[in-house]
């Protein structure tokens, strides 16, 4: 056992994801050495980050006032929504800068063996968003893969009486992938989905 | 890019031993999402850990008070000390419960290539302990490879003229393992520390 103070950095460094018992204990003695300014930047920045963020009250995207960046923006399209699971999707789709629309984040994906089901999600959030009409068109951005896909149908069906454009990202092959290395759901995918030479 | 202090907290937490820029975002959108007294009770414990964990100023283990633990321990034996590179070297020593005399800790190991020379480690506070003659046996406990070795073979030399014993830990084979999977060093080491089967 370490010193007290010692085993109770390395018990709460081990509780982050992704973060094992040894490698808790390498970041515990890089920072039982490190410059004590550093250190109390980590821990200021853990501080602010749980005082400062919140979380948009329209779509429930990251941000550090009432409304979120895209939320405010005049410029972007209003008629058009992205359904995404997490806030990192968001980060993601922006990074295209291929998307002009707003967002909703779910807050997940549908996953029963996780325990959660369409009432842990921001999907009643979404309906009232909807029903004035503004939006024309949903575009359902859920991961690729089993509960993303369960979150998709399950939101096309509730979307189906609304009569608005709702639609799914492409699935396809990856750009820069070899197409012998593709799994055979994804070529499937990609013959389904293929479109004319001269688009 | 995140908002501001979403952005800052992935960037320090990405300059953490073994966490890259993607264990940095999951660890952030964990935090993000996690209990606000978790992420207080990770940030004081960092703030405590600077505050509170001090070297002990005659061995250089960690310790909350001026001198450590073993080093105020009576049963301890002061005739044998240990010598080793690291903190957790004197951890995983003391889980063994096979070592009763007290440690000195060098700081690390001799390492041309990393600028780390005898000068950098605490030699000269290893030569002061041993000049009262008390300590009579001092054990070399650095790591077996490149680094503990040069360390182990310099501080030989530096120790020939105190006419103490002077001993290194055996190598040899690991408890638990297959004699076929240990890579010639060590199996060549494990012929040449070979010991008389009715000990």
């Amino acid at each position: 056992m370490y010193e007290g103070v010692v085993q109770d950095l390395i018990d709460e460094l081990g509780r982050l994801p992704g973060v094992g018992p040894k490698g808790a204990q390498r970041i515990a003695f890089h920072l039982l050495q490190a410059d004590p300014a550093d250190v109390r930047r980590l821990a200021d920045v853990l501080l602010e980050v749980k005082a400062k963020v919140k979380f948009c009250s329209i779509c429930f995207n990251v941000s550090q006032d009432d409304q979120c960046r895209i939320c405010r923006d005049p410029r972007r399209d209003p008629s058009v929504l992205c359904v995404v699971e997490e806030y990192k999707d968001v980060v993601a789709i922006e990074r295209t800068r291929e998307f002009r629309g707003r967002y909703h984040v779910l807050g997940g994906a549908i996953s029963p063996i996780d325990g959660v089901g369409p009432e842990q999600l921001r999907i009643r959030e979404l309906m009232v968003r909807l029903a004035d009409g503004t939006i024309t068109e949903v575009i359902l951005a859920t991961d690729p893969n089993l509960e993303g896909e369960a979150t998709a149908t399950y939101l096309t069906r509730m979307l189906k009486p609304l009569e608005l454009r709702v639609t799914r990202l492409a699935s396809g092959l990856p750009v820069g992938g070899d197409l012998e290395y593709a799994d055979e759901v994804t070529l499937g995918r990609a013959f389904a989905g293929r479109r004319s030479a001269d688009d």
